[in-house]
């Protein structure tokens, strides 16, 4: 899979993070084919200095939205890194703990404060008596419950509880079933446009400040040319409240006549347009 | 301050959250009138539970983008709770422990995963060696560090830092300077529309699935009224990836005429439209 020779494909780590459990269930990677990295940045970072051949990173989860770390690092941080895929893939949250433990024994509750978030009713019926307790990521809690002889518990992913020898005491804890999350695939080398599969277009608009139309004005380019958005969200500029960056996928190909003509209109009408990459849907 | 006698205002804790830090700042309560509450959750539903007078949460960093908790039990979990006001506090990151440690023998920096982000060149700068170390909020962890003896520090507010004992390190250490949070103040009362000051309306629009059009239609329906937004963001419905609510600020009062009638064209053609309050612009 890797382009670049032996170079390996970075993922978010640690080990038995969603990222790696996508990545394993979407391509034929081996383990020795791939190396966890430990923040957004840094994987991003990696791809972007060439040590490693692709990256994946978490892009947006269907309950808690999108990762603003991944936005944020694409949109101002690195010009020469591309989408090249996506992939989505099922967030099944399990809770996970060294043995088997009655719910009602749990003192420590160990997860990353988003898949907290997402298993709030079951935390709430079935562990009001647990402490809750922030780790790094889903992986890095499993890892710390696998460490202790304490009655921690975790919540994580069934890769993580078999990475470090946990046991899974209930699955599907979370509250909204068909929870899903997007990951990118990330390159130096855009995606090949020659596919015979649909693709999808990733920009980034920035308005200039005291511009409340434009956003009416990105959609009307879009829309008279029958080309379809999939998603728009907006996120701050860094510059101060009510100052936004627009991220915004379409259908298409940018090569595309009407895709480009309309990416082309909206460069001479704002202040930036950044291409993030055109790659088959996932 | 509060109109159900002697009832207190909820914050989000511990004591020492910025939510804390805002609601000192902007109005003239003393410690005995206020409450920590420890979630968004909890502290929207005393609010709706009548437990207390009013509630105030973080509803958008200038940095992070909107706080999701938030947005999530307003829109889809509380019926009979209004934004009153909004409160814009400036966000100062402080480096905090129990005594004057050197920066390089720091060995672990606990916060929330929010603040770490926020801090990022920061830490890689002057802090490489430092463990990383999640906390479920940014009071918590300098709590923690007040209860440690060891080379521990924290990111935190000054309150925090004055509440638990400490001492600030480092003034000002995150990424993009100007950074704030926007809090509002909740209640079971509406705000009154009276006053002599500048109002907000926040609506929540619901999109029927594949009506790719819609947010379209409704930015146009404020545009052709010459009423201005101050927001738009789309987050998920929770019922699968590509499908959305928008949260919407627009400049005036519910009841001002053009408002009125563009959130009733609105009601007309979308599957729900929630009013989340009209307030006095912070």
């Amino acid at each position: 899979m890797a382009e670049n020779g032996n170079l390996k494909i970075g993922f978010l780590g640690p080990t038995g993070t969603w990222a790696e459990e996508a990545l394993i269930a979407a391509t034929a990677v081996s383990a020795d084919e791939t190396q966890p990295i430990p923040s957004v940045y840094d994987v991003i970072a990696a791809v972007a200095a060439g040590e490693v051949s692709q990256g994946i990173v978490p892009m947006e989860n269907a309950i808690e939205g999108s990762v603003s770390a991944t936005l944020d690092v694409l949109a101002f941080e690195v010009e020469n890194v591309h989408i090249v895929r996506e992939i989505v893939h099922p967030i099944r949250h399990r809770l996970i703990a060294g043995n088997r433990l009655p719910l009602d024994q749990i003192e420590k509750l160990l997860s990353h404060p988003h898949a907290h978030a997402q298993c709030r009713r079951f935390i709430r019926e079935k562990l009001p008596q647990a402490e809750i307790v922030a780790a790094n990521s889903t992986a890095e809690a499993v890892r710390l419950v696998s460490l202790s002889d304490r009655k921690w518990a975790a919540i994580g992913s069934s890769l993580a509880a078999k990475s470090y020898g946990c046991m899974i005491i209930e699955d599907d804890i979370e509250d909204y079933a068909g929870n899903q999350t997007r990951f990118v695939m990330l390159s130096t080398t855009p995606a090949p446009q020659d596919l015979e599969t649909g693709y999808k277009t990733s920009i980034v608009c920035t308005i200039a400040h005291d511009q409340p139309g434009s956003l009416l004005q990105i959609l009307q380019e879009f829309a008279h040319r029958y080309v379809n958005l999939t998603k728009i969200e907006s996120r701050p500029s860094k510059k101060g409240l009510g100052d936004y960056v627009f991220f915004i996928d379409v259908e298409g190909r940018k090569d595309d006549e009407q895709v480009a003509a309309a990416i082309k209109c909206l460069e001479c009408k704002l202040a930036r347009v950044k291409m993030l990459g055109s790659y088959p849907v996932g």
